[in-house]
C-alpha cells in the first residue's frame, strides 16, 4: 500500500506538511533520507539509524545489482530482510550512477550499455531491467528510470532526453509487476530550461504516478539557478503526490526547498563529509581534523544531544580522524545524520505552527548561511 | 586502589578464579582483554564495550604517545576520561611496540632511541618516561619497560635482556608516581630457556609488585613451546597477585593458559582478523569473505545471542565484507570479541564447577582445535 495525505501547508510560503503510508512504516514528512548505497549507510547499524531517528533509508539499484546482484537479492526476500531494516525504503533507478560513469556507458534509446566500475564486466540496464530489478529488492517506494542530462547541456539535448526519459516512464510503469507494494515514481526531468521542465512535468504527471520526483538539479549549477527551477516546477506537479527533490540535502537547500513545497531528499553530502572530519553542527561546519581542535574538550555541538555529543569531545573525535580510525567516520556519520534529521523535525514543527521562515533565519545566522 | 583476591583454584588443573578491584570498577579473572590501540578498540564503541561485557580494555603507550601524545592526554585527564571508557585499562609500556620496529631503533642501557612510524620524528623511550607517560594516561594496571627479545634469541642476548629488564624494573618503580592509583605490574621475560625464565621470575618478584605478567612468549615460537614455558614460570609467580599473560589470545591458547595458571589475556587477533573478514564461532572460523556463504541466510554462529547473530546472516556480512563496508568490519569485531568474551565467562563457570577439562574438550572438538 502507499498513501499521502497533505496534512497542512503553511501559511507564508509553500511548505507542506504530510504523511506517507507504506507496508512498512509511516513517514512524517518533509523528510531527510540517509543514503544506503550498498545496503549499508556506511558505518551504520541498522540500531543506530532506529535510535537517530531514521525513517525511511536510501539504496542504490546500480551498486546492489552488481554486489550482491538480483539472485541473492531475491534468495534473501529483498532488501529489507537482507539488511534487516523492516521500515520504509526507497530506491533510485540506478540512472544516475550508469549515467555518471561517462565513456563507460552508452545510452541508446533500449536502454544503456555499461561497464562495471568494479570489474570491468558489461552490463545493460533498461527501463524494464531497473524495474524487474528494483521490484526484486522490493522497496517501498521505487523510481523510473530516467536520463539525468548534465547540467551544461545544451536545449536540443535537453528537450531529446527529457521526451526519451518519459517514454522510458510509461515503459517503467507498464513493466512494474509489484505495483500494490512498491510505488513508482515519475522522475521530472528538463535541465535548467523552464518550459522544458514544464513539458516534462505535463508528460510525466499525464502518466499518473502514485509520487513525483524533480531530478537533474544539484548537478552542477548554482544554487539561485537550482532555486528558481524548483520554484517553476514544483507547482507544476500534482498537490496530492508527494514530491522529492533528488540528491539534494544541504541545510540551505533543505529549507529553501521545503519553503516550494518540497516533502522528499536525499543525499549523500551528511555521510560523506562526516568520513572526510566534518560535522555539521547548530553553529555550522566544525573540521574536526584541524588542529585547532586537538585541546578542544567541548561536545562537537553544544545544542545536539545525540549520543555523540553526549558523551564525546571534538578532541577525542579529532584524534579518531587523524587516525583514520573507523570509529572516528562512525561517530561524525551518526552526529552528522541526527543533526540533519532534528532540522527535519523541527521544520515540520515550524509549517505546524506557521513559523518556518522564522526558523529559518535563525538557522541560516546560526549555521552562518547568508540567504 | 588495588587489589587481587584468589577465589578459588580448580581441582584438576592450576586454573583459578579470581577477582581484581579497581577505582574504575571490577575484573572477574580469568579475563580477556580487548585491545583499544588508539584510544578505541577499533571500530567499538563503549557502548558497544559495554553490551559485550568487556571488563577492562587495553591501551597501547606508544601510539598514544605518538597520538594525541602527552599533553593533550594530560589536558584530558587521562585516558579514561579521553575516549570516556569509565571501566578499567590497562597499558603496556610502549616496549613491545619499539623494539618492533627493528632498525628503527636502538636500544641502550638508558633506554630505547627510536624514529616514529608514522612521520619519521626522533624520540627516546625509557623506563621513566615509558612510567611517565601511562602516569599520564592513568591506565588502572601499567606495566613496567622491558625488552621483549625475539623467539630466535640466543642464550646469551635473552640473559642479557633479562637482566636489563629487571634493572629497568627496577627503575621503573621508582620513577612511579601513583602507586595507589596504579598498580604496576612486573614482566617476567628470559625466552625459551628455562633457567633464564627462572632467573628473571626471582629478579622481578624480588620487587614485590602488585602483578605479574609473562612477556616474550607468542613471539614465533611454537604452541608446545609456550605452553611448556608457561608451566615451567606460572609456578614461579607469587599465588597471591594477579598472572598475565601478554599478546596471547586464541580460543586454545585461553584454554591452555588459564589451565596453566593465567588469570589476564590480550590479543589483537579478534579485531584483526574481524576486519579481514573472518568470524570465530563455536563451530571454529568463519572465512565470511569466502563465496561459499554468499547466500548463506543463517547467522554467523547458531549458538551466539549477540547483536550480530541475532540480527544478520552470513550471506549480508559477506557483502558488506566483500564491498569493504565499515559496517561489516564493525560487526564481525563485536562478534569476535563478544565470543571471546562469553567463552572467558564459560571458563570462569567452569572452574567454580570443577568442569574445565570438559569444557575444554567440549570447545576444542567444535572448534576443530586438536591438543
Amino acid at each position: 500500500m502507499f498513501k499521502y495525505e497533505l496534512i497542512k501547508e503553511e501559511k507564508d510560503t509553500g511548505a507542506r506538511l504530510g504523511r506517507i503510508t507504506t507496508d512498512h512504516g509511516v513517514i512524517e514528512t518533509p523528510i531527510f533520507m540517509p543514503v544506503g548505497t550498498q545496503a549499508t549507510v556506511k558505518s551504520m547499524d541498522v540500531h543506530d539509524l532506529e535510535t537517530m531517528g531514521a525513517q525511511i533509508i536510501l539504496g542504490n539499484t546500480y551498486h546492489l545489482y552488481l554486489r550482491p546482484g538480483q539472485e541473492i537479492m531475491e534468495k534473501a526476500g529483498g532488501l529489507h530482510s537482507f539488511m534487516n531494516w523492516q521500515h520504509p525504503i526507497l530506491t533510485d533507478s540506478g540512472g544516475f550512477q550508469v549515467f555518471s560513469l561517462g565513456d563507460l556507458r552508452k545510452i541508446t534509446e533500449e536502454g544503456v550499455h555499461f561497464v562495471s566500475h568494479l570489474d570491468g564486466s558489461r552490463h545493460f540496464m533498461s527501463p524494464e531491467k531497473s524495474i524487474e530489478m528494483q521490484n526484486s529488492i522490493g522497496a517501498d517506494i521505487i523510481m523510473c528510470f530516467d536520463e539525468c542530462a548534465p547540467a551544461d547541456a545544451d536545449y536540443d539535448y535537453t528537450k531529446k532526453s527529457l521526451e526519451m526519459t518519459s517514454r522510458w516512464a510509461a515503459r517503467c510503469k507498464a513493466a512494474h509487476k509489484r505495483p500494490d507494494e512498491q510505488a513508482l515514481f515519475g522522475i521530472v526531468q528538463g535541465g535548467m530550461f523552464k518550459d522544458l521542465r514544464a513539458q516534462s512535468a505535463r508528460e510525466i504527471t499525464a502518466m499518473d504516478f502514485p509520487g513525483y520526483s524533480i531530478g537533474g538539479l544539484s548537478v552542477g549549477e548554482s544554487k539561485e539557478i537550482m532555486y528558481e527551477m524548483l520554484s517553476h516546477t514544483v507547482p507544476l506537479l500534482p498537490e496530492d503526490k508527494p514530491h522529492y527533490l533528488m540528491g539534494v540535502g544541504s541545510v540551505d537547500a533543505l529549507f529553501e526547498g521545503v519553503i516550494r513545497g518540497i516533502d522528499m531528499f536525499d543525499c549523500v553530502l551528511q555521510t560523506r563529509i562526516a568520513r572526510n572530519g566534518t560535522a555539521m553542527t547548530s553553529q555550522g561546519k566544525v573540521v574536526v581534523r584541524n588542529a585547532t581542535y586537538a585541546e578542544d574538550f567541548s561536545p562537537l555541538d553544544p545544542e545536539c544531544d545525540c549520543y555523540v555529543c553526549r558523551n564525546h569531545t571534538r578532541a577525542y573525535l579529532r584524534h579518531l580522524i587523524k587516525c583514520n580510525e573507523i570509529l572516528g567516520a562512525r561517530l561524525l556519520t551518526y552526529h552528522n545524520l541526527y543533526f540533519t534529521l532534528r532540522i527535519m523535525e523541527k521544520i515540520r514543527e515550524a509549517i505546524k505552527n506557521d513559523t518556518l521562515l522564522a526558523l529559518k533565519e535563525e538557522v541560516f545566522q546560526k549555521y552562518g548561511i547568508t540567504s
